[in-house]
């Protein structure tokens, strides 16, 4: 199953990237899932948007539906979730995007459709949506609530001045949330779930 | 491009629908889409929601953005997304499952998963959604804020009592007013364009 | 977290369920996931279609990029699969209106829509469709190909006649074999990367 | 429901579009629709796609469902579609990130999964998924049919070597052809049943 062409450092063809960032698959090099999402969460960090402040909004989502839920909770399904590579791949493409736009740097009228966080684009939503997609129809609904009501720090990313740019980043934000609440709410009712199994299976053995 | 068969009143053939509902096309007998659509609007309303009800959740929605809205231009743009073959079929095929719950006429496990309104079922969002997603991705977050903070008769759809069933009611109307808000945004936006353009118009002509 | 609530064996309420069918969550009774499972796998059976039936498309469409595919790595991503609510839940209803559709039970016009296997119906499609995206926009894309080609058991169902109705289950069987495409592409990937790690390891410890 | 704050030439903001390119909306300087389609369309000439090179495909695809259809027709439909915001947003972004891509101008790892087109990227196809959901769930399935058999322009643009990337761009293409693909059917079926209620109208006052 596995491409059987040794491995060689020379290989290692992206400048920029930690020599173990590339591998070869398919006869083709490839960058490794660990190097993009360390790239995904450090694009996150280096524009001001910590797990922390994800999690804080699946703690406000979930707090009526989980009895005794914790941050910490929140925080481990925001990680789980930045472990897909197609929400990675969505993170680096919207910040990217964000960026160049906030250096004048894409073609119009492009340029200004981004800029402007023009109401009617609909491409930042689609992203986010396609990365919100993965975690069924009702992370898809918490999404658009998300995006309308815009809690902590989606709404102070929409809101900041002075040229920067997060056109994407309040719809990446978003979708990392919904993604992540929807995660929790699955573990919860299979650990539900399986509490009651073994119950079950205790009942039957007595 | 015509199918050259000539009609003939022997070949309707659904009992219960009209003689000019069914047409041939392709060597298929078919439903019309006058049909379907009428059929569509006098389900929503035997399920106690009419054109009106759905135009309230687009005034609301729309009021902040545009300026001397009225209700009747919701009326309007909630009847041209009613036009729509996709949103029909949606609106037949959820209310179709909603009074079959109703009635206790589906098979186990599905009709406790409907008739609980299951928070983890998810396929009455993915038909909403199916139906939201063409008229953008905007329509799209708009219906999850809608199914979220379920306003007006959503509200009262989700609360109905005493055996009701509305598990897919209440997300089509709240699909059925994303795509109606989308709608008018997208018309509201073309109207200014053509008035600009006539302006430009007449000012390249003094 | 768990709902503390004593389980009680007067709590099962839906006749034609095992007793362990069902449990307590919030307040409510619920389906569990394993017999959601079981009815979907089951349905599927009744209606002529095998894991192994599906498997071998998955090994058909994977074959030229995964050296060493057996028949066996399709069934057990099928199986995986096959474990996602989102993906059950798909099944029961689709599969439900199949049946409701060849017993003549549903109303007019969407009995005939069904029934003749319109194709502008779309809300087959819209269910598969849901089902799929939970694996990813490529799966999404193999879907899309699967049902326009119809290899194998899907264009077997697709021309079954004497008032046999499958106008869902194809799109159902298309849209399991993408996610288990898609769940075996991504699996191939980690096993290829986790191989490329320790290897790393290996040599950094020479 | 217009702006009245007079135009003035001095709101064109943006360097490098026409005069009449930008309007005045909601108190935002705004680029207009007309200024938008161009863009896209020159993006693709650019690039190297013409519209023929579209319709071709779409000929194809519904040659065995419609009777006499012609180029002209298909072409028709080509610049229909390519009416519509949402495909146009999307078509500018992809190639966009095609032609940075091409450029070396993203940054690391994203320049490598774009430049590599590596297969488990997925951005290309939601962006393209996102603008064909707008014409239904049939648009979907024919785009996914595309995207892997890749007829015509979609299979040359997928071989182009020499440092040319089109990632997103043969994802957009197999996108523009599957809504005007979709466009058409319901075209097609509207001008029948329109023929059907004439015919039927006659019939009644005869």
């Amino acid at each position: 199953m596995l491409n059987k062409k040794e491995f060689s450092k020379k290989m290692t063809y992206a400048p920029g990237l930690p020599q173990d960032a590339t591998f070869f698959s398919a006869n083709k090099k490839r960058v490794t899932s660990r190097a993009v999402e360390e790239a995904a969460v450090r694009a996150l960090k280096d524009r001001g948007v910590s797990i922390e402040d994800i999690a804080q909004i699946v703690f406000d989502l979930q707090k009526p539906f989980v009895r005794n839920l914790s941050l910490a909770m929140c925080i481990e399904n925001v990680t789980g979730v930045l472990a897909k590579r197609e929400l990675q791949h969505a993170i680096l493409v919207g910040i990217e995007l964000d960026k160049l736009a906030e250096k004048k740097l894409l073609d119009e009228p492009l340029q200004s459709l981004i800029d402007q966080d023009e109401g009617l684009f609909g491409v930042d939503e689609t992203i986010a949506l396609g990365a919100v997609s993965a975690f069924g129809s009702i992370a898809s609904t918490t999404f658009g609530y998300l995006d309308k009501v815009k809690p902590r720090i989606i709404g102070e990313l929409d809101q900041m001045k002075n040229g920067r740019v997060n056109t994407f980043l309040d719809d990446l934000v978003a979708s990392i949330a919904a993604d992540a609440s929807s995660r929790l709410a699955h573990r919860v009712r299979d650990a539900e779930e399986g509490a009651f199994h073994r119950k079950m299976n205790e009942n039957n053995r007595e």
